[in-house]
């Protein structure tokens, strides 16, 4: 499954085991039909079905990986070694597993991540409605993509104007592109989460992995966004990073009465001991 | 096991699996010795070993229930139905396992916790420095004491003054107590770890199961305090409470030389499902 340009990292653990593998299978998107397997590659967007009528939904998997206290990061942009080496083989895996990988502005300017797999790489898309991400030559998803070592992002915009032009020309050089999208949630200020989807489902996208950060995933898995979740991954670590590092937990909800909206719960869970840490797999209780 | 008194109540399961309760033994205190065991019951103080030179450490158990988002309850006070029937056989078990089980004065205010367990009661220990717990007749430790469902309560003041006779009264008509000990940490508003053990261990109570709430847990795993602690079993639940829940997250505190100190990370780790939820079990790495 290696693709010819993911050359494994020297002394990183390559392989996620077959039988952990396995125990994922059930809340991962259906793996490409033959025929798509046998093509090029995913990141041929003439695969898409072009003119069919129907228009299956996009699966969609939230993943991610935090502390005791529920904290992806010490600080913004503080890289925070929170889970073991199999937790990154079995993030590798979950990628090279899904069509698109998505990330918040906040993720791409602090982290500057790569977004690719040692797999098969997904397209990695960027919810950016401000343009707040100086993508530049140097960024490492535009050298990754240069070097054939990942694909170019897709950064959905809020406005025409949030596009800066050397940007764009960097990022359309590596096959990359800006897409406007009105910004209809949150007063204007957020995507709706089918926009997104809809987005991603007219360029061929089929599954999607949502890693972060905090922002990204406390809008998605508030409602309405959680109803359009498929599968939760959470990987948990054996640690408390402590006060003031960048919290997952979804904002309070009003009930239709007013009243608070019950919490967000999980059904169909497994918990999988990996390492040191536990990955929790399920899917949003309706 | 089941002491005379205390009665199963009906339709709660009664037992936890052997078989899960062996995964959590290398957690646990040591069983009492077989004469001890053979003995009338824990709560008989004549059994510490009076003059004895040697004073072994109080084995501590920091264990408690809380959401992916690190919230032990939605608000304080705010009955949070949290984790699944299987985990209350478990707290039944742990506690039939400790001398003491110890919360703060906020859980006491807050829920009028019973602190007993259907199987051997510990000895309830609250840490209430200001006197802030109003405890009366009614209040359902005492209730538990009086019906032989359970142990009375130690209460650990701050200063003489912290005393209500009224509940000085209440208290120890069922055998519980004031017990002044003075706070010498965070400026003379906290008591230090170690003096909380020592008044343990002269009271008799050679291992003390931390229940909560979010303060007292925040002050044993932030360091000193937190090396004083022999394990934890962690309860997760497969929900997310949401943003303003109680949170269990240590402070942050700095090393000798000013930077900030690592965080704190378990060793030894287990996880072990139990129903829908995980628990964790696990050693302060030093
Ligand atoms: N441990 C992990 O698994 C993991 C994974 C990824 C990231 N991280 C960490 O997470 C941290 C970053 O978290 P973060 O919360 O600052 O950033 P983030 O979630 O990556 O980005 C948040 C931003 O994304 C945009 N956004 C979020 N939801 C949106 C929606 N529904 N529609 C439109 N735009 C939306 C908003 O941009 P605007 O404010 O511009 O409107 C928002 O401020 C970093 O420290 C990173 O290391 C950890
Ligand atoms: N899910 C679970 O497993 C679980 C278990 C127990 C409780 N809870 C929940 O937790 C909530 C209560 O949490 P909480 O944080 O408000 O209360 P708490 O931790 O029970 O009590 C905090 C108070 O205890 C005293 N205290 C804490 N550490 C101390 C120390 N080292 N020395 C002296 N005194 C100390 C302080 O009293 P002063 O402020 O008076 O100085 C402090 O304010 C309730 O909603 C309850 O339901 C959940």
């Amino acid at each position: 499954m290696l693709s010819p340009n993911n050359q494994p990292h020297q002394g990183e653990p390559l392989t996620f085991p077959a039988a952990q593998a396995a125990l994922l299978t059930p809340y991962l998107p259906p793996p490409p039909p033959p025929s798509a397997a046998a093509g090029p590659s995913r990141d041929d967007e003439d695969e898409a079905p072009a003119g069919s009528t129907h228009s299956p939904a996009v699966h969609v998997t939230l993943t991610y990986a935090h502390s005791l206290d529920a904290s992806i990061a010490l600080a913004p942009g503080a890289r925070t070694a929170l889970s073991g080496p199999a937790s990154k083989a079995m993030t590798h895996y979950l990628r090279a597993r899904h069509d698109a990988i998505l990330v918040g502005a906040g993720t791409a300017v602090a982290d500057d991540p790569g977004l690719n797999s040692r797999l098969l790489s997904p397209r990695p898309v960027v919810l950016d409605p401000r343009g707040r991400w100086a993508v530049h030559e140097g960024s490492r998803v535009i050298r990754t993509a240069r070097e054939g070592m990942g694909l170019a992002p897709l950064v959905l915009v809020g406005h025409p104007a949030a596009v800066v032009e050397e940007r764009r020309r960097v990022l359309e050089a590596v096959g990359g592109r800006y897409i406007v999208l009105e910004p209809r949630a949150a007063g204007g200020r957020r995507f709706d989460w089918a926009d997104v989807l809809a987005v991603l489902r007219r360029e061929g996208l089929r599954s999607v992995m949502v890693e972060g950060g905090a922002g990204v995933i406390n809008s998605l898995l508030a409602p309405p966004g959680n109803a359009l979740v498929d599968s939760v991954i959470v990987t948990i670590a054996p640690t408390w990073l402590g006060q003031g590092g960048v919290v997952v937990s979804p904002p309070r909800t009003a009930a239709e009465d007013g009243t608070a909206a019950p919490p967000v719960r999980l059904t169909d869970v497994k918990w999988c001991p990996l390492g040191e840490d536990v990955v929790l797999c399920g899917r949003i209780r309706r």
